[in-house]
Parts: structure tokens; sequence; C-alpha cells
């Protein structure tokens, strides 16, 4: 397994190894190979899902100054779950990395999800510990955060989107008014409402305009 | 509110007052005073959370190589948890600095379980962002993992020491033997065999003698 190429693709040179190599580790190579003294990638995935939660929490806390707490951790869950960890993954070819057992390679394990999200997150651990914080939040706003938009992941929380996409579907038009302005001027709460075909369908209200937008849109959607 | 007594209680002086009384502010308390501007504290709990999981899972990672993945998960959970994080907020006297609303105090929020444990977290978030990760270590390091143990957090993992005490009860004794080494020297697995009052009662297998004395001890425990 030629894990130079790989460093190359993401832009880091390992000053060890086999700590990179252990990444892609998987427990029934391990297995194979006994008498090798190997170890699985499983404790540097336990690491690397605490550094991938840290580095993904801290990006999304920046970015989303408006989003509530509980918008975020919906919004974090999304990016760090199983099936963008497998998207993120085979976005940078880790498929080929895997080192398996002749078991698990038969039965299809190389393109299982959930092995390719474990090596995603021992990757991170790896850089981590080989490399530092800082080098994991490189390699994230390399190959991770650019694809990283509300809409991509929770289309639950985009309302405005959602609502969009509906009422054109039915071939209808939607726009937004923001009708108030409310408390004072370092604590302004915006009221938004949202129309329909001209017709009044919801109303909200949040700390930016685009809050108050979206919380429209959500009650609009209520009775969509 | 002294936060100049928090701040030489837990030896950080902060850069930014604000951050460190945002961690404090219950959004009871927020909505009581909403022409000023504040914000609460959930955003910051959200921060902290990550920034707590990933210093525990650190610690843990480099503090017990023989835990498996599974253990160390387990271990992490109950630490980083409400029952261990009001504990955690009480030892460092957290709960005199809540800002509350006057309905969330009466209702005797300041002794509540989860809002102490949210504090805590906000408080690791404001002192990531206001001093970096190397000062949360610290203050961990200070305040936390002297207390974390196997045994204090996780019952159920450290299967000697609850062995010992249910025999003890018994007015039995216990004691282990190695009874054999396998692999080669590099890859040695250490099968370990358990005994109550000189009966067999148990063997595990592991890659330490302790390591395989907890495997012993678990197979008694689930026949005691």
């Amino acid at each position: 397994m030629d894990f130079k190429q790989l460093q190359n693709d993401i832009n880091i040179q390992f000053k060890h190894d086999d700590l990179l190599k252990q990444a892609f580790m998987h427990t029934s190579y391990v297995n194979e190979h006994r008498n090798q003294g190997l170890d699985d990638n499983e404790r540097l995935e336990f690491l690397g899902d605490a550094v991938l939660e840290l580095a993904v929490s801290q990006h999304l806390y920046r970015q989303y100054v408006d989003m509530s707490e509980g918008e975020l951790t919906k919004f974090r869950a999304n990016i760090v779950c199983e099936p963008s960890l497998e998207q993120f993954a085979k976005s940078i070819g880790l498929n080929e990395y895997l080192l398996l057992g002749k078991g698990e390679e038969k039965s299809g394990g190389r393109e299982r999800p959930s092995l390719l999200a474990d090596a995603y997150e021992a990757l991170i651990g790896a850089i981590y510990l080989d490399q530092g914080f800082d080098t994991v939040i490189e390699f994230l706003s390399q190959f991770m955060f650019p694809n990283i938009e509300p809409g991509a992941f929770s289309h639950a929380m985009d309302y405005k989107t959602k609502l969009q996409e509906m009422v054109q579907q039915d071939g209808q038009q939607v726009h937004y008014e923001i009708v108030d302005e409310i408390g004072p001027a370092h604590d302004r709460q915006f009221v938004a409402k949202v129309y329909v075909n001209e017709i009044e369908k919801g109303e909200g209200q949040g700390r930016t305009k685009k809050e108050a937008e979206q919380h429209a849109a959500q009650k609009a959607l209520k009775e969509y």
C-alpha cells in the first residue's frame, strides 16, 4: 500500500508512518497477522472522533453566529455521522487504503460505510497525534469545511430553502417582508412575515433578518 | 457576583471577563434582562462540551493504554455526563456563580444538576475561547483528572474491585494466578485464573496481566 501517495494527496507528511498505517488497520487484518504485533485502528478512532467533534463544533460556532445551541447540535450530528463521514472518506479515496482481513475483503468490507467512517475518524486521530490540532483544522479546511452547508446536511433546518422548493413545485411564489423591529438598538429583534402568492402564511422573530425569515418559513411549513 | 474570586480559585485570569460571565448566564436570566443585550450560555455549552470531550478522550487514551475502544468510550461517557459534571461543578463552587431568573431561582435552579453541568461545560468553552486548549488541559489536570479513576466512575468496568467487594461481604477470599503466556514476545497474551476460596471461578486473557485478571474477574462476576 502506497501511503506516500496518500500523504501527498492530503498534503501532510507524517513523522510516524506507522501511525498513519494504523489508521487503516481493521481488526480483521490484525487478527490475520497476529504475529506482527500490530494494533488495529479502534483506539485511534476513539480519539479521532473527539478531535473531529471539536474541530467541527468550533467551525460551526464561528461560522453560524445566529444558530442556537439546538440548531448547532443538530447540524454537528449531521456532519459527524456515518453517512457523511463515508462520503468524506470516499472523496479523498480512503477506501483504497483500508487494510482488511481476507474474509472482510470478500464480504465487501472495503465499501462498508461503517469501516470507511471509522477509518476517517482514525485518520483524524492519527493526524492529531502526529501533527497537532492546527494541522487537523488545515486538513478539514481543505477537504471537509468547504462542503459544509446547512442545506447540504440538514434540510430540516433550512426552512426557507425547503419552503421555496415546495412552493415552486406547486407553481407558486414566495416572498418575505420585515414588518417590524422591536427592542433597543443593541438587542434588536426583527419580525418577518412570509407570503405565498401574496397570502400571509407565517410570522417569525429573530435577532437577524435572516433568522426572522427562517422562523416565519418554519411556521408556514407547519401548515403547508 | 465576584468573578475575580472565581478566577483566583481556578488560577485563570480571563482576558475577556464578559466571556466568563456568559458561561454562568442561564437563559432565564437573559429573558429577565432583555434590554441589556446579553447572551445566555447555551452556545458556549455546545462548544465546551466538545472541548471537554476531546480533553477527556486524550487523557484516557494516554493514561489507559490497555483499554479497548469500547472500554474507553464507556469510561468517557461516565465522565462527560450530567451526574459527574454536577459533582465537578460543585467541587469548585460553581453553583454560587449561576446567574438565574427569579422564577428559576425560586424553583431551586441553583441546585439543579442539569444547570450545573451546563455551566461547567460553558466554563470550559469560555476558557477555550479566551485562553486556548492548553489552559483547558491545565485546568482539568488540577480540578478533574486527579479524581478520575476507573473505579470511581464506572464500577461496571472495574471487575476486580467489584468482585473483591462482593467476595469480602461473604467473608471469602479471592486471589489471581497467571497460568499461561501465549503468543510471541512482542504480542504476548497473558492468561489469568481467579479463585474464590481456592475454587476456580473464571479465566481471562489480555495483553497485560492486569487486563487478563480483569477479564477473569468479569467471568467470575457473571456466575457469582
